[in-house]
């Protein structure tokens, strides 16, 4: 099985309250194909400007990842910076300079098309569709999306995420979207729009996962320091399609296998975790298979009763 | 086993999004000793005023709860009133009329002295110290404190947790007394002050239970309403610490006994959510041991993977 992401390869600006780092690698597309590909093999779509870095293309290229659908066009790659409040829930944007991905028009390498699993990360909605049309028939499909989208673009969105059978926002997103402030009712509401499988991310208080007629909870990975939450988000959505795509799995599955998408779950909930725990990307750097399952297992021993 | 719960017996005016509610049933000591009289016997000590009601009497009395400590002076009961937020994660208070409970000193009733289990409720550090001097030397000991007393009285404070076997605190009151904004390395301070057992409420977040070198967490039960959350935290500690004196557990048994210890904090969880479901303790009035097991169930259910 194989899984085609699509979404922004960028460069960050970042400053928390351990240190600023003016420019690194980021980027949705990035953080989500760098945690799949501990797990299954992953091939990316998406643009970058003449300024991309050659070791930035070796670091993707190390994981494994298939790059056949990174265009690189004149002009400078997205830029982004922001700055992290004291206790890293918040964070206000600095810089938002679209500059390549301004034109981004997603087109998939024939390889591609029929690949089993699709991720669309948080992209305008009528691009998220344009790429799903562009498959033969992915056992799962989903994405993520955001609240500017949410807000501005939502009979679009609605039109996307209808064909969608999953969807990973978090818990203000949930909210706005479907109108409701109780989890449990914005769930409901949103298999009404079309996914059936809904996953809230919640930062450092988990995530939940629901289904009609079914719920599971998983807490936060509880970590000792913070470094860097940006891209976290992402990693989660890397891990959870990733090991759904490692077994196989499509929605069609998932009634059968009820604790492997609770597993997948979890294993997003650890990428999560380890993406935060040094600046950008660099976890990925030294991060081990090993070390992600001895996670997982932490997590079952701390949560266990 | 029995148990002592000292603290607040009071009136409270609420207002949340779901409606008001001018004087009501409320304080620490009597939310902790309804939810733990579904566990175990439970003694309360605290003081009213010659206005509290004898239908508020017969309702702790129907619980089986022992009234031998509940003082009744002339003047008038302590009243709170608050106004919760839109979200209900905060609230504001209106009105503190501490009455008869400002000069609160509680003194134990001979037949409490030698009780198993006390559950200090959030009242002045020193009179929390002064119970503990009253018994002969219960096999668990511990409560609850507040941000006035953690910035205020902190000298009295440490003085008398130093000898607690736990306490129970929300996270901001965690953060706030070991000047730690990490949860981990808050656990590790408060370790260090005295309690061996940490468990830390996080609202609807859930909880976590620390000891050293284990943790453990709990997510919070998803309520499709959440009517008033007052009272939930203090239901939380009634669950904790009524499953462990059923159990018939002090502090000497956590190392050999986790599991139980474990499933304590989930009662603790499932008690403070059904609180919520109903204004002030008025989920008390039909709530059953039955349903108490049934969601404990479900807790298992949706968080096992």
């Amino acid at each position: 099985m194989s899984l085609v992401v699509v979404g922004s390869v960028a460069y960050d600006g970042v400053e928390t309250p351990h240190g600023k780092v003016e420019r690194m690698l980021g980027g949705a597309c990035t953080y989500i194909s760098l945690s799949a590909s501990y797990f299954t093999k992953a091939s990316i779509v998406a643009v970058v400007g003449d300024d991309f870095a050659g070791e930035d293309v070796d670091l993707l290229a190390s994981r494994g990842i298939d790059l056949t659908g990174l265009e690189r066009i004149p002009g400078k790659t997205f830029f982004w910076s922001g700055v992290y409040s004291a206790d890293m829930n918040d964070r206000t944007t600095l810089r938002t300079d679209l500059n390549v991905f301004a034109d981004f028009n997603p087109r998939l390498p024939e390889a591609y098309r029929s690949q089993s699993h699709l991720l669309l990360g948080n992209i305008q909605p009528a691009l998220q569709r344009g790429v799903l049309a562009q498959m033969t028939g992915p056992k799962l499909a989903g994405g993520d999306t955001m609240n500017f989208w949410i807000r501005d673009f939502r009979e679009e969105l609605l039109e996307t995420i209808r064909e969608w059978d999953f969807l990973l926002i978090n818990d203000s997103e949930a909210r706005m979207l479907s109108g409701e402030t109780n989890l449990k009712k914005a769930a409901a509401r949103i298999f009404e729009m079309g996914p059936q499988t809904l996953v809230i991310k919640r930062g450092e208080y988990g995530a939940l996962l629901f289904r009609p007629g079914d719920c599971f909870m998983v807490p936060g990975y509880l970590l000792e320091t913070v470094f860097d939450p940006t891209g976290a988000g992402d990693c989660f959505a890397g891990g959870f399609i990733g090991y759904l795509a490692s077994k196989g799995l499509g929605a069609g599955d998932f009634d059968r296998e009820p604790a492997e998408l609770r597993r997948a779950v979890v294993y997003g909930s650890v990428m999560g975790s380890f993406c935060c725990e040094e600046f950008g990307v660099d976890r990925f750097r030294t991060l081990t298979r090993a070390e992600i399952d001895a996670r997982f297992q932490e997590f079952k021993a701390t949560t266990e009763f």
